[in-house]
């Protein structure tokens, strides 16, 4: 009993992970007051398969992107993976990528780390050179996730 | 065979869905004269899961963007919403959306209207600040929804 | 036995098809040396989706965008059909495609050739008009294909 109660705090703590119905798992922002909650999900798990919402690479201490780019990109990818582990995936489920950046130049700089989060496979990407992002961010990171259907 | 035949009209008259077998279906754009027709679907649903294309908010009765910003986005997500529905699904079966704009100062102000679309839950996001749209929209939308297995 | 050698042969110089569990395939991009190989696959296909890398269209003979942009959307296109030929998949099987474009006023002559590369449908589409694109290039083009479960 106690035991169920604990675990349903736990549940109720995270927060942030909502299985609409048998077939559709919503992972919400962490920290975010459902009050104010901005209008996205962190993630959708649906039928196998889990859309990853563009990600920005926030310091959560300051609640701001870093003023270094090597920073900011080891945040982003730390927050994709997170966002990943929170509806049980990993770096190696995701199959495509896309990289939306402000600034080009940082091209070879974000592959180098990039490469660290990932072992065997590299998933599809798109890499692409935009105007502007929330938050003067100079990466926004989107993918898919296949779960496996037995683990590998 | 009037039944029959009225369907079929019904069928033509629509025009715009195609099974192109029993795995695919494809939404073309409304009113588009077939001959001189876009060379793209408004969306393809197959094996479940519906690609919209990217979505821009054009008054109908002018074929442009307006002048207003928060018209435009009622208009790209309306015209999001009836090409869901054109495949029998709705705003709550979208589990990603992919959001470009061309001025992020409307951030706020999209977001109030976008949250009015959806209830429950809020399928992922990706909100990219781009250098330019076709027609000089604001906005385009592009999305995935998944089709549930039963009604929900 | 000299003939399984051959398809071995066939199998290693092709070099770029992993099938990295019973689930999941990758197609690396052609000519890469693994040493050396960009992070990311030219396309993955998991459980009958092949997700297509944002693929540019680069002469072979020079590795880099041609200075005429119409036969820059003609390597890009040729590009992307080989991806999907290279994991078994045709045009036909496209059912998204996202088009990052650096400058619109080629929209029209785009469309032209895009539309030679399909037949009886066309995918969802978004034509996104982007800041810089990596190379150089004019256009960036990814993709969503489905596998049919038989052979139409």
């Amino acid at each position: 009993m106690n035991k169920a109660l604990s675990l349903l705090a736990i549940i109720l703590f995270a927060g942030a992970v909502h299985a609409a119905d048998s077939e559709r798992t919503f992972i919400t922002p962490p920290g975010a007051d459902p009050k104010v909650a901005p209008p996205y999900s962190s993630g959708v798990l649906v039928k196998g398969t889990f859309y990853v919402s563009g990600t920005l690479g926030v310091d959560p201490a300051t609640g701001k992107v870093p003023a270094d780019a090597e920073a900011e990109v080891h945040l982003v990818m730390d927050s994709v993976k997170q966002t990943l582990e929170r509806a049980g995936l990993t770096m190696a489920d995701l199959v495509s990528v896309t990289i939306y950046c402000t600034d080009l130049d940082l091209y070879d700089k974000f592959n180098a780390i990039y490469r660290s989060y990932f072992q065997d496979h590299y998933p599809s990407r798109a890499f692409i050179g935009v105007a502007k992002l929330v938050r003067g961010a100079r990466f926004e990171i989107a993918g898919v996730a296949v779960k496996p259907s037995k683990s590998r």
